[in-house]
């Protein structure tokens, strides 16, 4: 058994990695054109559900998800956790640090809403090549490392409260959300992220030949700006509002 | 609507652009160690459902996608073909060029095989995080990839027919496995593969940082070597099982 630790250093590190997913999963998002009918709440005529074929995939993969016990673990958070059934499988021992209230912060509404109407629409191609399911089973590949790597900052707010408590009290007393915010907030560490990604973006993005002269050429499967876009218009500001959330609730 | 051409060069560059879907596949999945739980056939007790927890998530995920339409395009093959409900969108017209008898060409089972019994024990760590369903989920995409790479054998053997019927002919009368396998093998266009194939494997699988310098030091997410000796011992002889297959069918 390794149950995870949290400390700073080690949430540090799982959100770098989670960057490598996150820029892996718009790469192969990216593979596919826009194909709208994904999105179109009239294309599908299934008995008994309504709403769009991207509705439907992730609805019902993450009833499958649930059913094998995804949502279990405190870092896994659902889009549609009103449709959700139990968990079916035995429970792990998966550690916990965080307050309870954690359990009410699920931000996915927000992200689902940036996704289709400000994301897609930077990161993928015009164009309809048919594979819908496919397309809606990378969307919400995509969507889900987004959302974990948001919802993480329920880890960050944490392990940081423990550090200095003393800087934290007093403001969430005060329900001081612009005093949490400040204090949770770095810039040359955002910068430092935003960059990161972006290269992670022009490293993964590239396409890789034998000969080491042609992936200099910069043939890329993406525009490496969106990842740094991503980055810095929502996921880190997102991060933020879900420490925020958090902090607000750890005295309670 | 841009429906897919096949073409020698079109479907050379889907092979390329496929290496990179696997190569991310492989360094998701072993972003999990192990997880034995996932494959045992004592964990799970769902009334109605006989089989590990893997079982269930693929079985349970390709029902879903084959709803959404996933198995029309003739590029994908799923793992429990048994199981599926038909889609319940429009068809679309995806571009068929294949002879009929490829719709009975799926080796999956061996894929499935080779990948719990040969594959993972040489991708991941040993240990055990609890996160069965997303390692689940994780085995699904790789499979599904590696699937769809083996099985574009179809196509591989079509445009290589439709380029000289003349070569193939006379073979395919004669049932001559070995002559048409020989006549499929280009040893040296398999070691470049396999070593463009390692080549990704360690540029996408580098830990970045934006210190160059620190790049270099060979950290990585997983051992690139996986990737070429899954071409080597598996992708490769597979796909070439796939196209032999193929074109025995050709002239029914």
């Amino acid at each position: 058994m390794a149950t995870a630790e949290y400390t700073l250093d080690s949430v540090r590190k799982a959100l770098v990695r989670q960057e490598d997913t996150i820029v892996f999963a718009l790469i192969e998002r990216a593979k596919f054109p826009f194909n709208s009918l994904t999105y179109d709440h009239n294309y599908l005529q299934i008995p008994g559900f309504c709403g769009s074929l991207v509705d439907f995939v992730v609805n019902n993969t993450e009833g499958v998800q649930a059913k094998a016990g995804r949502y279990k673990n405190p870092e896994e958070n659902p889009f549609f956790p009103e449709n959700l059934l139990s968990s079916l499988v035995p429970s792990y021992p998966f550690t916990q640090i965080l307050h309870p209230g954690a359990a009410s912060i699920n931000i996915n509404k927000s992200i689902w809403k940036i996704y289709f109407h400000d994301l897609l629409p930077l990161l993928v191609a015009s164009g309809d090549d048919g594979n819908y399911a496919q397309t809606a089973a990378s969307d919400l590949s995509l969507l889900q490392a987004i959302s974990k790597r948001v919802h993480y900052g329920k880890f960050v707010a944490e392990v940081k409260f423990r550090e200095s408590p003393q800087d934290y009290e007093p403001l969430i007393r005060a329900k001081d959300t612009e005093g949490l915010m400040k204090l949770l907030t770095f810039k040359s560490v955002e910068e430092m992220v935003k960059k990161r990604v972006e290269k992670k973006a022009v490293v993964f993005g590239q396409e890789i030949s034998l000969n080491s002269n042609d992936d200099k050429k910069g043939k890329s499967k993406f525009d490496p700006s969106v990842a740094s876009q991503l980055y810095e218009k929502w996921v880190i500001p997102l991060t933020k509002e879900v420490q925020v959330e958090y902090l607000l609730r750890r005295l309670d």
